[in-house]
């Protein structure tokens, strides 16, 4: 499952939870991206925090762990990329799920037209999220794309940090280790975000 | 803050939270039902459990707390005899936060015209719920309502009781505590519910 995870929220996990249910998968591979190259219009929390976070959203569910392979990796990040590094270990089969509005820039990501070789796309939807836009993704990436959508929780990352910096709570909304995480280093706090 | 709360979820949790911070309340009190007279068709986990469940999704939480008020009770719960309760220690301002299908059902309440002198009456929604029936709560009742919405969050103590129920899971939608009583006690699973 990549993504910024900026940081994750329940929405992630309960996203991770439904895919691996009804696509019977038998584990999920959270990945936080690198340096993102699509997000550059606005900061993110540095790749540390956000995997830091992710490892503490995941620590307790024994079907999910966190791979470092794209924040360790130099320079920036991309699926294709990722996916060949997994694909290293035989007797894979990889499926790769993203949230929706990172799907539907698919077309801009280097290689694209390769990703459904290498794995079976999956992309995850909150409710109200017009689906209209998988119309315009590129046939051969349509084609195969499986959309779950997840009913329960219409919660984003955006709104999460929106809250912290208004002073608003976020409990409940995210797993009580990375509300402390994201109090103790202080994140979101300021309009700029961290570096 | 009444319900059933059978199985308590995040959404409760939410909701609680939510109207807290809105509202300006010091604390939220959970009363879960004794033997809830409204709920007369479908079978209801027992008092002692759903008392539990309460008790471990709001252990860690420090504003918030459980009355066993209604549990304790001889006979039918009501929430005037509730509100009379907490209203013998003098200082305090009384909110009733319950959910909107509940709210609606008031004008079958005991001396329900009584309730708006006790305390301010507050309804929390879920996204997609109508509030069209609001319209049709009595006069006295529908002018001092205050309705929070709590956009983040769909879910349902309905849809949890008919996943346990077919098998599948609800990680990530009941605290964890919660989650692992209901497994341990059994509860839910078969088609007639609890005694």
């Amino acid at each position: 499952m990549g993504g910024t995870f900026d940081p994750i929220h329940y929405g992630h996990l309960l996203a991770a939870e439904e895919s691996m249910r009804r696509l019977s998968l038998d584990r999920i591979v959270f990945v936080p991206t690198g340096a993102p190259p699509h997000k550059i219009n606005r900061e993110v929390a540095s790749s540390e925090d956000r995997y830091a976070m992710t490892l503490l959203a995941t620590a307790g569910v024994k079907e999910f762990s966190v791979s470092r392979v794209e924040i360790d990796r130099a320079g920036r990040s991309h699926t294709v990329d990722t996916l060949t590094e997994f694909l290293k270990t035989p007797g894979r089969s990889l499926f790769f799920i993203t949230g929706l509005d990172a799907m539907l820039g698919i077309a801009s990501w280097r290689d694209y037209a390769r990703l459904p070789a290498l794995c079976t796309l999956v992309t995850a939807t909150r409710p109200g999220y017009p689906l209209s836009g998988i119309d315009g993704l590129p046939p051969e990436i349509r084609e195969g794309l499986k959309v779950v959508e997840i009913p329960q929780f219409a919660i984003s990352s955006t709104e999460i940090r929106e809250r912290v910096r208004d002073g608003r709570g976020i409990r409940f909304l995210v797993p009580h280790l990375v509300e402390q995480y994201i109090e103790s280093r202080g994140l979101y706090k300021g309009g700029m975000g961290q570096a």
